[in-house]
C-alpha cells in the first residue's frame, strides 16, 4: 500500500492503522473523512526530532494548520510540543479555544486586516509573519495602543521556482506573498520595520512552494536567505535570530511518487546551512520549518458509496460516489492525483485480480467538474454499494470542503490504537441553513 | 454599467438598487454579498412571462437553486409562482422549512442516495429528474414501499456541445450525467422506467450547459429532444407529457459580453417547436426551463475592503483583499471573468479618469491561486480600505463559498425598494468550528 499506516485484512477490507474502513464506514455513515491519530503523531516526531538533531534545540516545526484545521489537531500539536502556522482569525481562534501555547502560534497570510491582527494580540499570539508595509503598519499601532511589543518575522520571496503545481508555487519574485530579495524591497522592508518601536523583528520567512520533492529547492531557499541574513547583518548591524524556511516536503499521492527520507533531507540542508553560515561569519539561526500536507496528508483517507455505474459504449465510465467536490476539491482545481479503490474489496493490483474497467470516479455535484480522479481502474463489477476509497486526503481536503448543493460536510473520525472517536460531527442540513433567516 | 440595477451616486459609490454599497459595506462589514431582490424578482418574471406567452400556461420555468441556495431565495421564488430545480436533500430541506410547494420541485442528481430519496419523497417532492438505473430501481423500490406513485423525467444527453467552459459542458454523450440519445441508451432507459408500476414517467430532461450565449443551442437540442419523444411514441405508445430543456441563458460578467434578450429567445425556441410538433404530430408537451445564473448573478455583487497594495517593478501589482476563494472560488477553478471596480470610487473607465495600474486583485487565503481576478484595472492610488466591488456575483459565490483557512462565510444582505436586509447572516468563528469536539 501506498502508505505503511494501510493495510488489506482477510475479508479484503482496507484498514487504516488497524481498523477497518468497512466497519467505520457502516458505524459512521458515508462520506467520511478517517484520520490516523497515531499517524500524525509519528509525522510530527519525524519533524521534531530530526529538526532538534539537525538543527540543535531551538529549532521547531510549525504545523501549517490550513492543511487540516480543527480542535483535535491543535490539541495533537500542542501534546507534540509542535509550533503551528495559523492563518486567519479563524485558525487563530480554534487553537486558542483548546488551549494551545499560543506563543508558538505565527500568523501568515498576505492580508491581514486591523480586526486580525487585535484579536491575535489579544489571543498572546507569538508572531505575526509580516507580509507587506500595511500590516507593519497596524501591527505598530495596534501593539502602541496595547502598550505591547510585537514579534515579527517578515516575508520574504526568495525568487526560486520549486518546479512544483502553479498553484502552489509561491516562492518566486512574482507572487503575492512577501517581499522579493531580487528587487531590493526585501532590504527596503527591513529597513522600515527594524525602525519601528513596537515592532520586535525576530527574522524571516521564506516559503518556496508545497509539495517539494527535490532537496535542492530547500538548500538553494536557505542559502539566499542567509546570504540576506549577512547582508543585513553587514548593512544594519541586525542579526535575525530566526529563519523559518516554511513548507513543505511532497507526499505520495501515488504509488509513482517517490518516498521523501525526511530525515535525511533535514541534516542535509542543516549541513549546508551550518556550512554557509561558518562562510558568512553567522551565527545558525534557530530554524523553522512549516510541514503541513508532510503531517497530515497520509494520515486521512475518505470513503464513500459508490450509487452508479454508467458505461458510454465508445467514450467513457463514471462511478458517481455520494460526496465529491464539496468534500475534496481539488481535482476541480488542480487536477490534483490520487489513489482510488474499493475500500470492501481492497487490492493494490485489480488487474491482477480479474476483470477491469476504467472509469472517471465522479462526485454526486450538478457540474461537470465534479470529478474526484479520471482513469481509475476498478473491477468491472463495481456496483452501487461498494464503497470507494480515496487515499492521501488527510490535507486540504475537510479544510476546503464546502457546501455546494447545499450539501453538508462529512465528519472527521479518528483512529487511535485501532479505536475511533469523532473528531468533527457530520454537519447536518440544519447545520447548513443555520445562519439563514 | 453592466447591469441596469448598478448606478454611481453623487459621491463616486457604486449602487445596487438605489442603495449605496459604501454604506452597506459600513453597516454590515465586508466581505459583503448584496443581492437586489427586486432584480431577482424580475428576472424571474421574464421567463415566467416569456414563457406563458410562447409555450402556452403549461409551460414554467424552474429556478436552479444552487446558483444561490438560502431560505429566503425559496421565499422569493414561492412567491414570484416559479418552479425550482433542487440537487440534494440539503436543498430539499431547505426549500421545504420555508413552505415551498414541493410539488413544483424537481430533484436533479447523477447520485441520489436511497435516504436521499426517501427523504424528498416525504417532504412530498413533485418530480425526480431520474439520472440513471439504479436510481429508477431506488425511486420504484421505496416508493412501493410507501405506497405512491412518483413522478420522474429521464434525464437524456442529446450530444449537444454547447461551446461554453468545458466544466460546465454537460449536454455532450460523455457525461456522467444521464443517458445518451445517440448510443441509444436513452431509448433502453426509457423502455425500462415505462415498466416500472410505481414510476409515473412524465418526460425527459435535457441540459445543454450553463451560460449558453447561442441560441442555437436550445434550438438544436429542442429539435432532438422532440425526435426522440415522437420515436419513443411511434414505438411505445408513449407520448411525454413534459420537456424540460434545462438551463441556460448566459449573463454578462464583462462589457463585453452579449446582452441577451431572453423574451426573445424564448419566442424563436418555442416557434421551432411548435412547428417540430406539428411535423412530427405530436402535441407540444408542457415545457420547463431552469434558469438559476440568469435569475440571481446579475443581482449580486460582492464588496470587500482592500489591504495590501503590493507593487513589484518588472513583475505585476497585486491588490489584496478581505475575502478571496473562500467565498468566491470560480477564478480558481474555471478562470472566471468578473468585472472588478472600487466600491467608493465607481467608474466604469478608470483610464478616462486619471492614473491608473494593472492588478492581479487576489484573495487573503495562504494560497497563490486564490485569485478574484486578473489584469484588473484601478486608480493607480488604490489603498488600503479602499473598497473592491466584483460585479454580478449572485451566481455560484455564496452557494459554493468554504471555510478554506477556516474563514466564515460572509452574509448575504438583500436589497428592496433600496432599503436592505440580512437574508444570511455572517458566520462566526465559533460557527466554524460548531462541530469540532
Amino acid at each position: 500500500m501506498i502508505c505503511s499506516n494501510l493495510s488489506v485484512n482477510p475479508q479484503g477490507h482496507l484498514c487504516i492503522n488497524g481498523a477497518d474502513t468497512v466497519a467505520l464506514a457502516k458505524q459512521y455513515g458515508t462520506p467520511l473523512y478517517i484520520m490516523d491519530e497515531d499517524r500524525i503523531r509519528e509525522n510530527c516526531r519525524t519533524y521534531l526530532t530530526a529538526m532538534k538533531e539537525a538543527f540543535g534545540d531551538t529549532a521547531c516545526p510549525l504545523y501549517a494548520s490550513k492543511a487540516a484545521s480543527f480542535r483535535q489537531i491543535y490539541r495533537i500539536m500542542k501534546e507534540e510540543g509542535m509550533g503551528v502556522d495559523v492563518v486567519s482569525s479563524g485558525e487563530v481562534y480554534t487553537a486558542h479555544s483548546v488551549g494551545f501555547p499560543m506563543e508558538k502560534a505565527y500568523f501568515h497570510s498576505n492580508n491581514k486586516t486591523d480586526a486580525d491582527i487585535s484579536y491575535a494580540m489579544d489571543c498572546g499570539i507569538g508572531y505575526f509573519v509580516a507580509d507587506n508595509y500595511e500590516e507593519l503598519d497596524a501591527v505598530e499601532r495596534i501593539a502602541a495602543e496595547k502598550g505591547l511589543r510585537q514579534k515579527v518575522l517578515l516575508r520574504l520571496t526568495p525568487g526560486i521556482d520549486p518546479h512544483t503545481y502553479a498553484a502552489v508555487a509561491t516562492g518566486k519574485v512574482d507572487s503575492k506573498f512577501g517581499s522579493a530579495i531580487e528587487t531590493g524591497q526585501a532590504e527596503a522592508i527591513t529597513a522600515y520595520a527594524l525602525r519601528l518601536s513596537h515592532v520586535e523583528l525576530m527574522g524571516f520567512h521564506c516559503h518556496v512552494g508545497s509539495q517539494v520533492f527535490d532537496s535542492d529547492v530547500f538548500l538553494r531557499a536557505s542559502e539566499i536567505m542567509l546570504e540576506f541574513i549577512a547582508h543585513i547583518k553587514a548593512v544594519y548591524g541586525y542579526t535575525a535570530p530566526e529563519l523559518d524556511l516554511g513548507g513543505g516536503y511532497g507526499v505520495r499521492y501515488l504509488a509513482s511518487h517517490p518516498e521523501i527520507d525526511i530525515a535525511a533531507n533535514i541534516r542535509e540542508v542543516a549541513a549546508a546551512m551550518k556550512e554557509k553560515c561558518a562562510a558568512l561569519g553567522l551565527e545558525l539561526p534557530a530554524v523553522r520549518m512549516e510541514p503541513g500536507r508532510s503531517i497530515v496528508a497520509d494520515a486521512g483517507l475518505t470513503v464513500y458509496t459508490a450509487g452508479t455505474v454508467k458505461r458510454i459504449p465508445g467514450y467513457k465510465n463514471y462511478v458517481s460516489v455520494d460526496g465529491g467536490m464539496t468534500d475534496n476539491p481539488r481535482f476541480a482545481l488542480y487536477g490534483s492525483p490520487y489513489t482510488v479503490l474499493l475500500a470492501n474489496r481492497a487490492s493494490e493490483d485489480y488487474e491482477k485480480d480479474g476483470e477491469t474497467f476504467t472509469c472517471s470516479v465522479v462526485g454526486r455535484c450538478c457540474e461537470s467538474g465534479d470529478i474526484l480522479q479520471e482513469n481509475v481502474i476498478l473491477p468491472a463489477n463495481v456496483t452501487r454499494g461498494d464503497l470507494v476509497a480515496v487515499l492521501t486526503t488527510g490535507a486540504y481536503n475537510y479544510a476546503m470542503s464546502s457546501n455546494y448543493n447545499r450539501i453538508p460536510k462529512p465528519p472527521v473520525v479518528m483512529v487511535k490504537d485501532g479505536e475511533s472517536y469523532v473528531a468533527v460531527k457530520r454537519e447536518t442540513p440544519e447545520d447548513v441553513c443555520r445562519n439563514d433567516l
